[in-house]
């Protein structure tokens, strides 16, 4: 019988693997949150291990709530606060309450290609909005909100990542995050802020998350800690109007099982408890900077002329233009047997754009590795 | 600011609490299981840590194979299982994967009741399909299916707990089950079993799984580790046809965020691997039974004449049907003055039956508080 993987990821040791946007393996805190794992279930009166509250275990969201109000400079309630399965279960609950197959979808555009996929699993109908260099374009977005309201329709939501885009590293300017907020109001459009990368800044922390900007029932915010500790938890947040919260908790997955992931929210309030995170924080942002400098070096040093890339403030990718008349999906054959491998840009566009984009992660690999990586992609797209 | 809490469960001190149909908190194997949390954490490769296979770990699928295989006496494909958070979760899939709002689902009644309301969430139609002493009626169900092909229409699927029943205890006749099947190939009808009491049999092992009856494509089968290791793991599994696990896999969220639960699936499969899986479920089927007479004795001895039951073959419950006249919602504030709690039995009948009887649960409390609570539970029904 062929034995079934543990994990996605699967590396080819000739390839370097650009593709995969997984945190760095030798980043991951790993003793550490075994002793976190030892503490939670040091407890004799077993709080991990009974049926959760539908919420998450009220330790943990307070020490996000505490964690939040210190991101943000503002303080956060605890009422707003919902522990997830990560963002993809987070998106897919949210989906569940507030939509209906046929219901309209605007996505920024491109834009994480996985979440696109969650959205259709729910029978919605994606509408793409454009994206420039400062992020979501506003004129794209009342171009369509205007003509959604000459339909005499509206869209049910509005799925963005505006701080460090995957995969674009780009993100949207503070003044179109108020006015993005203002038009969400006005249409009562939900917007869905997949806000992971948040942390994962270089050089200056981001602009404030979208709920700084606008009413709290007009925006609901994702955090994980995939990026930061380890995807293998599965555990993230989301933080929106206590009322959606509200309705969430009282749905029959929450009140059924008890609040998901309940067991490994306890382990993680353990970690968060022993006072590492901040530091283990501080230090992802060197370790990934240092990354991020490396490729954006390799590629300066290598790569043809026509090519174009911003280096990336923070998270965890580069999104380069190839030369015109270059596409990016065409190209993949060849440089998969050049050894270097990544992600076509049309992946992350549901309207057939992005044909000479393709999306570099830097996250996972050594910078020796993508200097190895760099050469290799310059010499195929030099043919 | 108000403390929120860690788990689901709120015990009253002065309350004989019957209505929590949780596990005995004192058989939880905590120890073991921090032993398991640990060891998952030490393999430097962190398979525990990094995205999860959306399948769930194979390590984690291989173990359940062989359970499995040796449970039901038959080889089980592991291409046809999926880890789930827990049942619940895995229900909640099942109904993105293959209803839409407006489905027919037939449901067994009496039946678990907050499963009734995740297929609720779903926009599903229910139609109750009633259940005597030896499980749901195959004459009503044949009933339903000639009433919907005649208008027509059909179900989307029937959800029955066909093993120990929630809330009565009892179980689906061997005959019966294959009636079922043959009627569900018949129709086309997907019958979703929910499992999760079939280990903790105290007098003998209960009839098959639905599984072993019929076609696969014509059964998903839950199973979870919350009634016999923890309900805060929140971990389950799902047996289906593997074509429809690979749709599963194909779902945005689970390509997405990887495997759900992937962190505890390595502690439970570390568990598992420790080897003393068998002997606690051993000590559970003990422990459960005792209780189970514990509280079959103190009924006996204490309800006033026109009461009955059955006493249940495994599980966690007693069905009680009052005398004649008497409304099992309408004594419940009394029954609460007095001490003792429990859930009616309208809870669980989508069509306002079930007045005459209430659920006792069995497993959370020890047999000197059941006899406590039964004495008090007499009293008020004596009026």
């Amino acid at each position: 019988m062929a034995h079934l993987p543990d994990i996605q990821m699967s590396l080819r040791p000739s390839v370097v693997e650009f593709a995969w946007g997984h945190p760095a393996v030798d980043l991951l805190p790993r003793s550490d949150l075994q002793r976190a794992a030892w503490s939670a279930l040091a407890d004799e009166s077993l709080p991990a291990l009974g049926y959760g509250a539908a919420q998450g275990p009220g330790r943990l969201i307070e020490l996000l709530r505490e964690r939040l109000s210190q991101i943000d400079g503002r303080e956060q309630p605890a009422e707003g606060i919902l522990v997830t399965a990560g963002v993809s279960q987070a998106l897919d609950l949210i989906c569940d309450l507030r939509v209906r197959p046929g219901d309209i979808a605007l996505v920024e555009s491109p834009v994480y290609h996985f979440a696109l996929r969650i959205l259709r699993d729910h029978g919605l109908d994606l509408w793409p909005i454009a994206a420039d260099e400062d992020g979501l374009r506003i004129d794209a977005l009342e171009e369509a909100l205007g003509k959604l309201r000459r339909a005499n329709r509206r869209a049910s939501l509005l799925y963005t990542v505006p701080t460090f885009n995957n995969p674009t590293g780009r993100s949207l300017h503070a003044g179109r995050r108020s006015r993005l907020m203002r038009l969400a109001a006005e249409h009562g459009l939900l917007v869905l802020e997949d806000d992971v990368y948040r942390e994962l800044w270089f050089d200056e922390p981001p602009a404030p998350a979208l709920a700084g900007y606008g009413p709290p029932e007009s925006v609901v915010r994702f955090g994980s800690f995939s990026k930061i500790l380890a995807p293998g938890l599965r555990l993230g947040w989301l933080q929106a109007d206590p009322a959606l919260v509200r309705r969430a908790t009282a749905s029959g997955l929450l009140t059924s099982g008890g609040g998901i992931n309940h067991f490994t929210a306890h382990v993680v309030a353990e970690y968060i408890r022993g006072g590492v995170l901040d530091r283990h924080v501080e230090r992802l942002r060197g370790e990934y900077r240092s990354r991020r400098d490396a490729l954006v070096a390799a590629l300066e040093r290598h790569l043809p002329d026509g090519c174009s890339f911003a280096p990336p403030g923070g998270g965890f990718f580069i999104w380069l233009r190839l030369p015109e008349g270059m596409d990016s999906a065409a190209l993949l054959p060849a440089a998969e047997a050049a050894g270097v491998s990544y992600v076509p840009g049309t992946h992350f566009h549901i309207d057939g754009g992005g044909g000479r984009h393709l999306r570099l992660a830097f996250s996972l690999l050594s910078p020796t590795k993508m200097e190895q990586g760099a050469r290799r992609l310059a010499r195929v797209i030099a043919g």
